[in-house]
């Protein structure tokens, strides 16, 4: 099934404990691009980035499956970047610069063969885009996966509140879903969300694994896996929402039994990016490389009564 | 199989989000009693108690399956004392006063009938009192249980060493085990940790859920249940360490296959532990209730794929 793809493509400069990597290639559509790939091909992206941008990375991401005709390149302007720098547990950091760039004036504009997508994934991205997105499409998607953050919740809150009412599953982490809702417990914090318009949560807890909820309060919890070298969590969420909206697309089942699974696949090629600096965990993967993977998860959770 | 338990029983003041509870009854020995009840009964304590302890208290312990034989009574002290108010996200605590009092002087002795336990569960205290335990046993237990924390790290380290080289299995929280290892990775904090003398370790990630290893390099992971209400963690870690305890000693079966069911037991009587402030949560469960629980836990992370 089509799968339509938003966000950013861009440089960053990344600081962790175990090394520094500068003006590498990010961005959340190109991590949830990489990661959907493992699953469904083509993807249809829709981004833009400026004349720095090197040609050759985009062939990559081509090569990688990326139908790139939404993708608007703008020469005389810069790519976005972001420069950040971990803490040493991992699980902070700090923003050390955000230049927007090409990304201040971004206009969407999907292409006719976009229009009809079966699945759409909106990257983090702010909510006006996000709505200008939804507004060109002919036909509503099977699913609408949005992922967002704290700092839409903060200053478009408004703008926020009507794309949600517009979408099927939300990702955000736990403090962003304590934010949104006004509850400290999960389980209080899913109710309320639900009511605001998706119909699955996804909370993503990093290290500590993530909680799908439904309307239904269902539940499904799926651990990260613990591994031996975090090099750069850099993407780690995007490449999460990759592999979900990858397998959804995939399999074209959006029941509660086949988001789990979702989740897992999703949990997956996080696991795999965190290994790597930027986007080099998720090249070079097989399928028995990702079925290894899933089955890893399966095995740390398994116990017999 | 027989079951002892070692560690205090005391008065705390309690602060939560939810409310204040004020001198009620704590203390490791207290909640690993009252969680491991539900699996093994009798379990052997020993532990030390003020004349202000009430008589009502420990004869509700006895109801519950305590054996109060190693408890000593000193009737012109005090009970230990602990005064805690957690943080609004309830991940973290202040101690607000610690009154040791007949802790300061304990001097822990078995009856003769506690010498041959089979199994043994030493709760957080100092480790030269875990050591005069150890030294008083006349056969080696089947497992030996071990809880302990960063104070003793801080301050004790060379004792607390000389206990792992003579205990099984060490529930340490996720930081600890940073600490003990010197390695950030939790796999490879896990790796280092178990050549100083335990098999098994359990991380303890609180609301993040528990991570077992052992020597040939297997990982379990039990998420905890997400909860409506965390009405007061306090005693959330000797609830699962009775829960596990008990499991083991009622199958008297310490391969790793069992171990994963215990830390689903575990995690089941914390569960239990924090839904009320003080002992509450875990008195008047029924088998049922505590069936139904792990069954939560099965379910909230099974997926068929």
């Amino acid at each position: 099934m089509s799968l339509l793809a938003v966000g950013t493509i861009a440089f960053d400069d990344i600081e962790t404990p175990y090394g520094r990597a500068e003006k590498v290639v990010g961005g959340a559509c190109t991590y949830i691009s990489l990661a959907a790939s493992y699953f469904v091909k083509p993807i249809q992206l829709v981004s833009v980035v400026g004349g720095d941008f090197p040609a050759e990375m985009l062939d990559q991401l081509q090569r990688q499956g990326a139908d790139l005709e939404g993708v608007q390149i703008k020469p005389t302007e810069k790519s976005f970047f972001w420069a950040g720098r971990y803490h040493a547990d991992m699980n902070g950091r700090d923003t050390l610069d955000t230049q927007l760039n090409v990304l201040a004036t971004f206009d969407p504009i999907l292409p006719p063969a976009y229009r009809k997508a079966n699945y759409l994934m909106l990257g983090n991205l702010t909510p006006q885009v996000q709505l200008q997105v939804l507004d060109q499409l002919e036909e509503r998607p099977k699913l609408v996966i949005l992922d967002t953050m704290n700092f839409w919740m903060n200053i478009a809150l408004e703008d926020l509140k009507k794309v949600l009412q517009r979408i099927d599953v939300l990702t955000i982490n736990d403090e962003e879903a304590r934010q949104l809702s006004g509850e400290r417990s999960l389980v209080k914090a899913a109710e309320v969300i639900l009511t605001m318009g998706p119909r699955y949560l996804i909370v993503k807890k990093g290290e500590h694994g993530a909680l799908l909820f439904d309307t239904k309060g269902e539940m499904f919890f799926a651990p990260a896996l613990p591994l031996a070298e975090v090099v750069d969590p850099t993407g780690a969420g995007d490449s999460f929402a990759g592999g979900l909206v990858g397998w959804i697309a995939k399999t074209n089942d959006t029941s509660f039994e086949n988001m789990k699974r979702a989740v897992i696949c999703g949990s997956a090629m996080g696991s795999f990016c965190v290994e790597h600096f930027s986007i080099n965990g998720l090249l070079g993967l097989d399928e028995t490389d990702i079925q290894r993977r899933i089955k890893d998860f399966s095995k740390l959770v398994h116990v017999d009564f």
